[in-house]
């Protein structure tokens, strides 16, 4: 089996992690999976959802979108069809449930952060490309935070990273690029801290169901690329 | 750690299937586990979607709904909302991917399925159960297909079913009802074919993240309690 | 003239009323005229709407909908199609204006009865069923309200109930099914109190218009009609 | 009693009917019931709705909407609220029926007649002054659609019209004004043809209930009422 | 080049702008520039938008419509469709802006001033009509405030007023109506307070492009077009 | 006056058009306009609407979006919100226009080209940076269809630009940057074709009026600032 772009079972696509890419958020990342490109915003604003009023603690949202033209063949505009798709829907829902795993809410005071993952090209692999920079994102918000004297302590509890795994021909490999996620037998989506937690897990069977055996190389591969993600995020960070 | 139901650990709450619950869908069922009851109708209609035409081959989508009052306090209805809710969505568009993955849609001719799952009376695991009652109901629907000459042979690959698992309390738990799913730490659900093929595996951290091995000992109770619930739709097709 | 249920034309189907059909609801009835199978549930809340704030009365309010396939054929989800039909629009309307109609606002206090009239199976009838239903559903949350102490006298006036009646063949009938709702000349849906005050008289002319004295004839066996299924709901509080 | 308009009970207020109101509708007319103003327009477009194509019968179905400031203190435009109201849905259907009862579809050819009912001033009696125009305007669409060789016969087979009836300060009267119907006891909407055959009764009680001899009381009125609105039809019809 | 009409190039239709035209509306006005014919109702309520809150200044906003028939051929009704279309959201913020051009809103108090233009008949220059209406009614409302002791001075600045010219056939004209409209070169809409400053200028090109000598003799026809219509807008206001 | 930008007042600011700037649409320019940066891709389709079928021409339409976080404070996504704005509909109708006014449809056969301007920061004169970018992408997008053989001529008649200008503290200013066009008292877009023609031409007074005199500096800036932007896209397109 010869992966569509030569790279090895275990190989992620080449990653960057791009900060300061906007200048308004208090935190923007560009961030490159491959051909995979996603802006990442985190804004900063008072207030919470009516459900956390009064209690001290913080909240996290997100919103995912992608460009019309973002994907090979354009796709209707969501904002024009007056109503975001199901997949968008679930992805943000993803995206945000992952996001507020990484977070102390009760460090945060009564402040919401929102994170809006924008696609402007892709190639397979947005969301876990989107909660990789996102990550990163908030960190910039949480300093900024800091450094204006919103928050005292960091609310982030531990940085997560996210990467995607499957069984393509039969052969487990990790970070699938579109030609590979069109074609796989299974697609499983893992988003993990940088210290080895999982955060969650979503394996789909695409065609044929899929072993136990086939799920623990899949979660193997998943544990090595989320390291070397989270490598990376702190060398974005350090930079 | 004592189950606020007073079950073991690896003990499915009382489980029935009822078939023909309604008088005019092709298949009808009322699943119920414990006090979570759901209606999985699923509709025979001749045509398929647009990207599909002409492919000789069938379709099958599900829509999801709770009544106002199925919960402990009531929800907007969606309908007078205008739109479906996020949750909603993702688990509508769980139970058609699942489904799929139990037909051969080459079989099914250029016919939809339409699978409608109405809660009527939710207590947890509102969504494993649709499944595993809709997977019922899509065998009487193929069943009176192949009697009524509209397809020659049964579209159904494997019977699938579905249950969630999770930790609550440090102790990992089948089959989680309302007042342990709200505070487990994680929360999974499994969905697997009558012959242990993995369909779908959604593992999500609550609060703490989990480990490999947390995530192996549910993966064994699913397996557990997917085989009794297997058994089940098997004895109730039989009836 | 025969019937196609080979009923009398004066002879309602036969009519159940079960009370606590579901285990959240203040109060929960599934009404059954003959096929037509209708949940009906009463949800109080604490407050009211805007324009009847701080006037120390209360407020109910209704809503309807059916099950995709509580029809012979499988109808769109008002939910997906993100609006409620207009036929959906005028019978809840018509069931709020009616049971308000029952009940002393001023005697419930500032909370809201919410009504819940959701069709399983549908067979003729599913309106004045939910009427006749939601009439005992909300009689057992007036009891609750009282239990609890929310209100202090019952804020129900009068029991209402409800039934159709129409010329189908020429002739004068009761409680029409679908076979003869879909062939009736004239359909009149009449609401009136147990003591046999007029509520609510709707009658339309299908193809034909009708005379004073067809219009006297109907009225007459709605009278009829009406207070056979007052004593019903009657048995049905006292059960 | 006297009336707030120093009417009789069973004395109609002013009516004008004026033809060709504005110019580009098939048939236009402006109707005004006292303060009550209407402008009815009738539009015939080649086609049908799907569920009559190749039927070779046509159709006819009706919109109603209120300027924003029709009434005495503004209401919100529907068209940006994005949706109309639920009196809107139930009025503009009442319009549409009690207007198919009044025209042979089968004559009519595969055209399909959109009737508009647009108040400009308000002051009770909306719908009925609608039907009323209406049927007046589409008298008009029907005799130039024969003169333009579209249809062979006339489609109307009888006129209609409508006036309420109601009990107000204990007192059945006539054709009901904003001050009396927002104080009666019961408002009754009542539709006729010119041959006196009814269309469409609705009485609503809207605080006691009323009796079956207030309902005949109501019932003669309005037989008197519209008979005067028939001639009146004609009158302008014939001018 | 003979114009349509008979026209001269600088001639504006016969223009009439008839005061209380509906009953309710603090200022409500009936223009007419030829066949185009539009209400314009100004209503004043209570209170602004939040972004004002506490300012102690009032606002202005304009909605516009056109009723299905108004035109040759009937549009979907934009209140059934559930949107407002691209034009009329273009049109009614053009309404707005002009408005709040001539009108002091510090010395409005925190009231806002509704505008509704309502298209009952159209003929081409709907939007410069609405907005020569509109400016009268607003002028009547503000009277209205004043006799009512709402407001102390006349927040009304200047008055304005509007008309649209273009290039026909290769001729610059002043108020076009539908038939030029339809196949003018270039449209431009002007509005020009009653001294004669420009309040906005939108100039577009229907097919080939405009030079700058065509800008200004359009632009001086709408001078002298405008300048007529502000002396009918003082007679009316003095009638 | 000195500009915030310290530019000089005919002075544009830097402007860089960068081709190719994602790998899927036709044609696709990253446009920066100082700190405004707005993607343009220009999608090529098969097919024409409804209105132009069987005509043998084709179309361009244009949508405009905005990353929620493109500004200052963040904005709702549309998408979320379920409609469009005002503001975005104005702008994206705008775009659509003009760029049709550089295109001979009859030349570019049954095609639909889409235009999408995604605004990712934003600093004032997002609509001019959108024309004048989208403009170079529809001239990559006609090349690679004649390169296809899709079409044979080039459709393009004339590349159009566009520019802002207003009155800033008294003095016509050039291209405007969001501190000035927060602060102006008139904002004019304009729009020509690299050979001088006015395309469009929308001029607003914000506070006081503007005169003819004040209306001739800003169309002579506007001149000036679109001969200069034609310029890059010329060097653009050659790059």
């Amino acid at each position: 089996m010869i992966r569509p772009s030569g790279r090895q079972p275990d190989q992620l696509r080449p990653v960057t992690i791009t900060r300061q890419y906007t200048c308004h958020a208090e935190g923007s990342v560009l961030v490159e999976f491959g051909n995979t490109k996603v802006i990442c915003n985190a804004s900063v604003e008072k207030g919470v959802p009516r459900f956390l009023r009064g209690e001290g603690k913080g909240w996290l949202t997100a919103e995912y979108g992608m460009l019309p033209r973002s994907t090979g063949s354009r796709m209707g505009r969501e904002a024009a069809r007056g109503k975001q798709g199901g997949r968008t829907v679930e992805i943000q829902r993803l995206i945000g449930r992952s996001l507020r795993a990484a977070v102390d809410l009760s460090k945060l005071g009564e402040y919401t952060v929102y994170v809006d993952c924008d696609v402007i090209q892709a190639d397979g692999g947005t969301r876990t490309a989107s909660i990789t920079g996102a990550c990163v994102a908030i960190a910039d918000a949480f300093k900024k935070m800091q450094a204006d004297g919103l928050v005292k302590d960091n609310p982030m509890k531990e940085m997560i990273a996210s990467v995607s795994v499957g069984i393509y021909q039969g052969v487990p490999v990790l970070d699938l690029d579109y030609p590979e996620d069109s074609n796989a037998e299974t697609d499983m989506n893992v988003i993990m801290t940088e210290n080895g937690g999982f955060v969650e897990v979503q394996g789909t069977a695409e065609g044929e169901t899929f072993s136990r055996q086939e799920l623990n190389s899949m979660l193997e591969l998943a544990e090595k690329g989320i390291a070397e993600l989270s490598e990376m995020q702190k060398a974005a960070l350090a930079g």
